[in-house]
């Protein structure tokens, strides 16, 4: 090392934050050495916890309850500036970040811009659908749902009330199975006494896996439980039948075409498309980065990537999976490796997979062990309560789920902007 | 009663509410006699505690927590269809009610739609102020003082900033106050130690009253303190003051323009507009009905008013104030009216007045007794959690409060709508 770079070593260094999800916090929670000046950018203001996001999307929960302020919680960071702004573009060369409304140069990048709802290439089926990544998107299904029950007790046309009353799921993954579960309650249980000229246990919720089983990383005894026990609440799951085609309230899977209210895509997740902006960056074909073991770039060591948009096979040959222990260990592992110096691979931490169904029956499954029925709930509600982030949300949530347990009664069956 | 008239009577009679308020819910809660089909039409599908909206609106409280959905909460009362639609024109002679969807016939008629945000004829004000009626009011407001923060941060023009810190509250009576002390205290507190480059404590609040004194209907004693309290949290209090001149992001009041990135309008409140299509009802200057005694409208003894657009003074020679009390009190008045037959005259039962100033401070007085401070903040809390609907309702809100009254921090900083 020359004087000079010893120099402009010494200087608090620019550590860039692209994304407040569980990567990009937890790496700039992590980074508390005051001799790098973070900032930390995200579209929202808020901090989300996406695990729980199909509660809100379904009346369960409220949007606050879920997510916490950005700056509110690194309040006490002081070397951390909060961002509330949107990413354009990275240029590499520049060592600079392009956003909505200034450029931010970095001496040290952190990419965690997460996913977005992704279509395989049929992109053209985005306007027919929800996607489930931000509270704006659990607001809309929120307010799809509850509208349709509305519009149906006002409704004269059985054919119409029947349309209304059917909801569509695509996708058997763990959201998938979650959102199906709880759109099934809540017309079998939570709306059963409230309407005089509809019956809402009739409605249909319908799941959609176009592969040969549910939740595809469990074993094939829980995959079996998940589905019974879908079916015993009423749920319409179609296994091995892939959308071929879809339109303004209807899609067609395998050899049936549903005439669906509300089709939600839980069918699968792509890079933040910033990603596309990374010139001569290797990207896999859902636009993830293909970082080095070190979570740096190829060709880029200044510059991390961390969480849903990266593509890595992991020091033990483990595939990392778009997780939220995986995003947090990354984003953990990136603060350790700017604040050290020390380029020492990332190895995944596996704290396995939990799905749940319903009100009182998951499925987990950790180093072999599985789990299922009413204790793996309980270890499901306590583990997303510990991962929570703020007392007061944990507080609320366990507040909310204990009266819905006893009541069988949702709590945010609430229709807000009536215009849109 | 001749036999037609007679058998008439025998089946099931309609009774049409129009309006999901206090007024209208408590009719229909105490319309219990199966005999009477009870159906409640509201524009939204919930019930809303508005004394609380204020603080939805400062981020304190999420919007689900002071709202219940109206078909919920009359679940049990099986005599009772619930409608989620607007009201456009009320047919008396026709005896019908044309809504948005559909067209009502009604035997008896209960009128309870509320009040909406008034500008005295000044209605070319309304673009540049939010007001303060409903959920999605709040949610703007909220969206609108969290941006500003956001904005202000990564402002580089002095000017801007202080425009952006700048909040301006139109109208001293307790929406005023208490929506001008919780901005305050937004400020001063809440968001002291969560930005880098702003101080949030240098934001300017301005209260602004046309007449002589904050809370008109408070004794002199109360509103004096209330000013002083407003002042310490520092709230700048304008007396005398009313305003002449509106643009987008000015105020001119009295002798001074103040440069606000919000203005919030708290001055006064006017009829639904539904009741202008009431042909021959005499209406006050607020478009208020003036109604007999018993609650009925002149010439249509089976059509009833209640709640805010109602124009009284009662049999005690008390003129009836715009309160919840006396909306539930009319709403029950009308059930019984209708359910027994008697035309017994309403009497208004003052429960007193109370407005809350900040975190632990408020105001109250009943039957001559005078209360302030910290006592007088209990007894708010305590009456508003008994008045707010729902045991779940009340256990978050209390819970809210609690870990807000000892943390300073506030649960529903939450900025949704990205591309509104």
């Amino acid at each position: 090392m020359t004087p000079t770079e010893s120099a402009a070593l010494k200087r608090p260094q620019k550590v860039l934050i692209l994304g407040g999800g569980f990567a990009g916090l937890s790496c700039a929670k992590a980074l508390t050495n005051p001799d790098f000046q973070v900032t930390l950018v995200d579209r929202w203001n808020h901090h989300l916890f996406q695990p729980l996001l199909y509660q809100v999307a379904t009346a369960g929960l409220s949007t606050t309850e879920i997510a916490q302020p950005l700056r509110s919680i690194l309040s006490d960071h002081k070397n951390v500036t909060t961002l509330m702004d949107e990413v354009v573009r990275i240029d590499l060369e520049g060592k600079q970040v392009i956003t909505k409304e200034r450029t931010l140069p970095y001496d040290h990048l952190v990419i965690a811009l997460g996913a977005k709802t992704g279509f395989f290439g049929r992109n053209e089926w985005e306007p027919f659908t929800f996607g489930l990544k931000s509270l704006d998107d659990a607001m809309r299904i929120r307010r799809e749902v509850l509208l349709a029950y509305e519009k149906a007790e006002a409704a004269n046309d059985p054919a119409e009330t029947a349309r209304l009353l059917t909801m569509v799921v695509v996708g058997g993954g763990p959201t998938g199975v979650e959102m199906a579960g709880s759109l099934a309650e809540l017309a079998r249980v939570v709306l059963r006494d409230d309407f005089r000229h509809i019956d809402p246990t009739q409605s249909n919720v319908h799941l959609i896996e176009a592969g040969p089983k549910l939740l595809p990383v469990f074993p094939d005894k829980l995959t079996n439980y998940t589905r019974e026990h879908l079916e015993d609440m009423g749920v319409k799951v179609h296994l091995n039948c892939p959308v071929s085609e879809m339109g303004p309230g209807y899609v067609i899977a395998g050899d049936q075409r549903i005439e669906a209210n509300i089709i939600v895509w839980a069918a699968g997740v792509e890079a933040s498309p910033v990603t596309k902006t990374l010139a001569g960056v290797p990207l896999d074909r859902g636009g993830r980065i293909q970082v080095q073991p070190d979570l740096s770039l190829p060709d880029y060591p200044q510059v991390y990537a961390a969480g849903d948009l990266v593509s890595l096979t992991d020091v033990n040959k483990v595939r990392v999976p778009g997780v939220c222990p995986a995003a947090i260990q990354m984003g953990q592992h990136i603060a350790k490796v700017i604040q050290d110096g020390d380029r020492i691979p990332y190895a995944y931490w596996d704290k396995g997979s939990m799905a749940t169904i319903g009100r009182k029956a998951a499925v987990a499954t950790f180093k072999g062990m599985n789990f299922r029925g009413f204790f793996a709930w309980l270890m499901w509600l306590f583990v997303h309560l510990l991962f929570l982030v703020g007392m007061r949300n944990r507080a609320a949530v366990f507040l909310h789920w204990v009266w819905s347990y006893f009541t069988w009664q949702r709590g945010a069956r609430i229709i807000l902007n009536r215009d849109e």
